[in-house]
């Protein structure tokens, strides 16, 4: 089995997230200078480990192997969110430069390929899992065009003139190429770090569904206006949501969650009652009935609330991610190198989050490994992981990665 | 008694709507170009009208009468919300002009002096009631030096600056000047709409209580942090402002009103748990008691949400006004006026919106004319009154200011 050098790994990680250091995390939203700094970093560090290394028309980075024979694609992404944590993606791109090392400097391993990617924008600062989506093919020149940015507004043909992008061709899977393609991740979520586990085996990754709900009333003065007669676009939309807040314990599953990252009260003044209100509802599950079911609940909760009236409540869907099965194999060889190197320490597990893996699971067999985020923090400058665990998850990552690739040998 | 030319009267309220029209309403921040501009027409009209005008280094314009003997001040203001209406505070300034013409123009009244004043910002755009709280000597200069703009945080001076206002003096009231203050104002409710009333006697001004309710909470990630280890600020705040919708109707008197009018969570991303979120909350009422008991029932909700937790919401208090009473001899002039023109059309009634008259309240006797809002609507572009009815509260305010100033002679 090949040997990582965990220093080494440590060392890249700790330079990488000089890029946008912010605090103890990182700010590098995608196609930022501190972003293309990264990524042009990542480029030389492929470049020594001896892979062909390319930045791509939409910024994703993909190294290539000079091994013959059918390889295995490992990556994840650069970017940030805002103010966000280090390892994020971040760990992912560097397992795989790691794996790739090691393979190379072990005689028994330096003939198997590994790939390396750093899918662009995966956190959707311009379009979510925007990079693995056009590598499997799946954005067109259209998509493109018409997207902007999500802070902001810049439109993502700009960004990516200003990233010194445009005009670059966009690479394309090669199905035939790859055994398949593998992630590790920080969980995000902090059930190995409560349960004492160092790593978790994703078994699938769940799907999201992403609404807006826009409330019509009457802007008026918070003065004159007398309660009876108000429709108060605002106090419609705490009373659905707080109806959210009942309702959905009742009908969710136990890994379900759900979640209000925004509300804006229009026109957002003290002295006016509002006239609009907005809010982005989404939640998660790994089962397609339970979004189903849950997705018929928020239904019900709208419909209800028109009923009640005054304020007429319009429900618009923005996004349904569908759930993504890692596959089984995979699975099997994830878990083997764990019970290996920390018996009994890990644990098959979903992901709560969407990963670049899923996008994969589309069109190659894909799996993922997760190592334990401390307190569960995530998308916050706080996240962290013990080195230890860092370390560890890489090891395994490496032993399993050997395994796939013989047996598809 | 004086008679008022409407047809004068409206004209000049529709030229004076031309600055910053924006759909039938008007957009005038205050100090904008567009609010200097109608100030600049407004103080042609007061020379016209025989009044020696002054734009003093607040924004106010006054026009000062040459007639011997105490006067009566009149007005109210001219900068308005974003994006509202044409009459609320323009009328009140043009019903004072058109009120000194009227009595200029009839020799019975020619020697009876009328003050006019637009009082600069009631609306607040940089502190509310600044030009009458300024001119009634209650902002020192350190309070101009502190103030920052509600919207896009500009700081006053360099507002005044802008406006060509820096190095101005300020107006001073001289209480000695004056018999009173009286203002015009449109309703900005639907009391006297939905009543079939034409006028309404101001008997009081409400008081408001604002506060900003700010909710800390733990930001992580929206998928894999799951719902019994969140600390969601935003689903805080939901339960709190739904806790609010539910009690106050049983502690609020038959004319309190409050409103949430702010909602904002940060940081305000789909995917991310809210770690912190603010709302701003207001209620008004004209009784200081029931002001105490909704103060109290505002701070036992804020003090349950703490005991159930598991986020921490802080109350503060932004500001307090108190309630203004109206002089009791200038409700029976201004009731004995409505009387003869309009019988049995009129309303005494409390004011549920601030207005420059509680300022002037505090350092002489004042008083208060209401006409209707079509549907109660206010604050809003689609603000309006029957032109009757402007004629005719501008014929009412006429002769309750003779009567006034004949009795104080």
């Amino acid at each position: 089995m090949p040997t990582i050098r965990g220093e080494r790994l440590l060392a890249d990680l700790r330079r990488l997230a000089q890029f946008g250091r912010y605090e103890t995390g990182v700010h590098r939203p995608t196609y930022s200078p501190d972003d293309m700094a990264a990524r042009r970093w990542v480029t030389e560090r492929m470049r020594e480990a001896g892979l062909e290394p390319t930045i791509d028309g939409i910024g994703t980075v993909l190294g290539t192997s000079r091994a013959r024979g059918r390889t295995l694609l490992m990556g994840s992404h650069l970017e940030t969110q805002p103010y966000s944590g280090w390892l994020d993606g971040a760990m992912g791109v560097i397992y795989g430069l790691e794996v790739a090392r090691a393979f190379a400097e072990d005689p028994r391993t330096a003939d198997l390929g590994i790939d390396v990617g750093a899918w662009a924008d995966e956190e959707g600062h311009y379009g979510a899992l925007l990079g693995s989506r056009s590598f499997c093919g799946e954005i067109g020149e259209d998509m493109i065009d018409a997207a902007h940015g999500r802070i902001g507004d810049k439109r993502l043909r700009e960004a990516l003139a200003e990233a010194g992008l445009a005009g670059r061709p966009r690479l394309t899977l090669d199905p035939r190429r790859y055994v398949g393609y593998l992630e590790a991740h920080v969980e995000q979520g902090d059930t190995l770090d409560s349960g004492g586990l160092r790593l978790g085996i994703v078994t699938g990754i769940v799907g999201i569904h992403l609404y807006r709900i826009v409330f019509h009333g009457q802007q008026n003065h918070a003065g004159t206006t007398r309660m009876p007669v108000r429709r108060d676009a605002g106090v419609a939309l705490v009373r659905l949501a707080a109806e959210i807040d009942r309702r959905f314990p009742s009908v969710a599953g136990p890994r379900s969650v759900w979640t209000t990252g925004k509300i804006t009260l229009d026109p957002g003044a003290p002295s006016i009652i509002p006239g609009k209100a907005e809010m982005l509802f989404q939640f998660r599950d790994v089962d397609p009935e339970r979004l189903l079911l849950l997705e018929r609940t928020l239904e019900e909760i709208v419909r209800e609330s028109n009923e009640r009236g005054p304020c007429r409540a319009v429900l618009e869907p923005v996004s349904r991610v569908t759930p993504s099965a890692m596959d089984a194999k995979f699975q099997d060889a994830l878990e083997w190198a764990a019970e290996r190197q920390a018996p009994k320490l890990h644990l098959r597990m979903p992901s709560a989050a969407g990963h670049d893996a899923q996008i994969f699971a589309r069109h190659l067999r894909a799996g993922m490994l997760f190592v334990p985020s401390i307190g569960g923090v995530s998308h916050h400058f706080s996240e962290d992981t013990k080195e230890d665990d860092i370390v560890l998850g890489c090891q395994v990552f490496t032993a399993a990665a050997e395994r796939i690739l013989r047996e598809a040998a």
